[in-house]
């Protein structure tokens, strides 16, 4: 795999530059490895999000207008150490509580929480919301267990737009607990992607089989399923969101009337035409039971290098959800029109 | 390759119902093969594209608010035959003509060409503006012999948000030919993407050699390189679009106090990551001439499946070209919020 790149044990950093460039003055680089909004209001509720690089656009990306005030970021597949979760949180925070909405990754919650006992010790006033969307990483009674994956997208546009009208960091948190226990993904892996630093695949998965549950850096789901086409194998990953919903006794089944943002992500390589044919699929299944698509995103946001595979995340709005969904927003990961939402 | 599909022979058309359902309502698809906004206000100036799919999101996500008005889809790789052309252009049409506008391959001049005759056999009034923006496939004395490559994107941004403006074709017309001829761009392929429909490679490339100007179906460029680093490359390819504009008689050279905008593009493999390391060296290479970054676009916006390749692409802009790039638009392929110019 050529990839075109510098040093290999640069990359996190220069990437992050180049990011920054991309920003173009609405965010700036801070400390050893942060990207925080060049423009914070004075006394907002601030929100961090962040995570290990390698998967852009995300987690960096999401940093902008009516999303993240800003990011730690850790290396290649690496949580931000501690010292770095501190140097985002002091410079995103105004004085009013600092949200911390991340992927649920064993190290991402020890760094982060380390980070989070040193801005204590600060007088800041931290929360923590962690993602946890990928239906086949664990079972509906230990869901605070399972993984992050590409819900996390719509999960921080809507926390982001909220942000920005949140009175309190409380009432910023209960909205983000909210657009979690609502998100539900499931993923698959068709090939892997290459690891910067040495050129070797991210995980093994033999030809012509689909690693059905698969998460972002290959960790094991439900099944290995034989290579199949995007008719047979839409419905089969909707079926586990669906029946994950139905049997989670937090959060009603999804049924006839529901409203929900569809979120069709490329894992890398996977091209937006095979996205594409597999929305076509997924917005007949959803229409079949009368589950109504609100908004539509659809792209290789959530990536592991140039990896294989694709997800569908389902998030179900209300009201309030509608409301911050329907505000306009600009990042490097996802830009949206004021008021468009598809009709 | 592992292509998540159904039947090969129908990618095309199952796409772009896909791509209608990400529209969610703001496009409808009209007639054989062609997608539509749903709502083009009476007496407006249509802007019409269109070209091959297989290179998602472009050229059928490029319809949507302030963008285009249609686009006239072919099948993989191909030209949009005259019916296709004709059908799209009715739909556009509103009574003061309509612009087509689309990159410079003789499949697509000539199929466009034939669509154009019929709809002035209707009395609907055509022009046409070609996209010739890849200076490594002809000579500046050539130039419009050229291929149009990633900077249609910026294009194409440009032109649709002055069609809400435009008073009359020719006047749209004069700004398309004002933005082609400010838009260079420069690409090199790495690795082939697969023929949906064979699953074999798109070209042949040697091992450990890049292509310099290769076209985006693997169409020959300037010379085969040695793999090499982002800092390296990144420099050799900018040369060749400032060398351009120096040679060019239409246009000034680029010099201090120019304003552009960059776009680094992703072929369809080659990461954000690998993109954004770029961009962070473009910037190094901008600023030393004293070129000003107005904006930054960056990601996987005209690719040919998972094509391992990058694009740079400058458009300079001057006072009207700005009024209409900091206008907001919405698409699958680009959206942008009111005002936002990065900084």
């Amino acid at each position: 795999m050529k990839k075109l790149i510098n040093d290999p044990l640069k990359v996190a950093d220069e990437l992050l530059q180049g990011l920054v460039e991309a920003y173009n003055g609405d965010c700036l680089s801070v400390g050893t490895r942060s990207i925080v909004k060049s423009n914070i209001p004075d006394g907002k509720v601030a929100l961090l999000v962040g995570g290990g690089s390698g998967h852009e656009p995300i987690y960096h990306g999401l940093v902008g207008e009516n999303l993240a005030d800003g990011a730690a970021c850790g290396d290649i597949f690496a949580a931000p150490p501690p010292d770095i979760v501190l140097e985002a949180t002091e410079a995103v925070n105004q004085g009013n509580g600092v949200l911390y909405l991340y992927g649920n990754y064993a190290g991402d919650v020890m760094n982060f929480d380390l980070g989070a006992e040193l801005a204590e010790d600060e007088d800041i006033n931290v929360r923590t919301v962690l993602i946890w969307d990928d239906v086949c990483s664990a079972p509906p009674t230990e869901k605070r267990k399972r993984r992050g994956i590409a819900g996390l997208v719509p999960i921080v546009k809507l926390v982001g737009a909220a942000s920005q009208r949140a009175g309190s960091l409380e009432e910023l948190e209960a909205t983000a607990r909210k657009a979690v226990l609502q998100t539900r993904s499931v993923g698959v892996s068709m090939e892997p992607g290459a690891i910067p630093a040495t050129g070797k695949p991210t995980f093994e998965l033999d030809e012509d089989k689909i690693g059905l549950g698969m998460g972002i850096h290959g960790e094991p789901g439900v099944a290995e399923i034989p290579m199949t086409t995007a008719d047979d194998l839409t419905p089969q990953m909707l079926d586990l969101i669906v029946q994950d919903f139905a049997s989670d006794e937090e959060v009603a089944a999804l049924s006839k009337g529901d409203e929900v943002i569809l979120f069709v992500n490329s894992l890398g390589a996977t091209t937006m035409m095979e996205c594409l044919i597999c929305l076509r699929k997924a917005k007949e299944y959803l229409s079949e039971k009368g589950i109504k698509i609100y908004d539509v995103m659809v792209g290789p946001l959530v990536t592991c290098q140039e990896m294989a595979g694709i997800s569908f995340s389902l998030t179900r709005l209300d009201d309030e959800l509608k409301k911050y969904w329907d505000m306009p927003c600009q990042s490097v990961c996802y830009s949206k029109m004021d008021g468009h939402h598809g009709g």
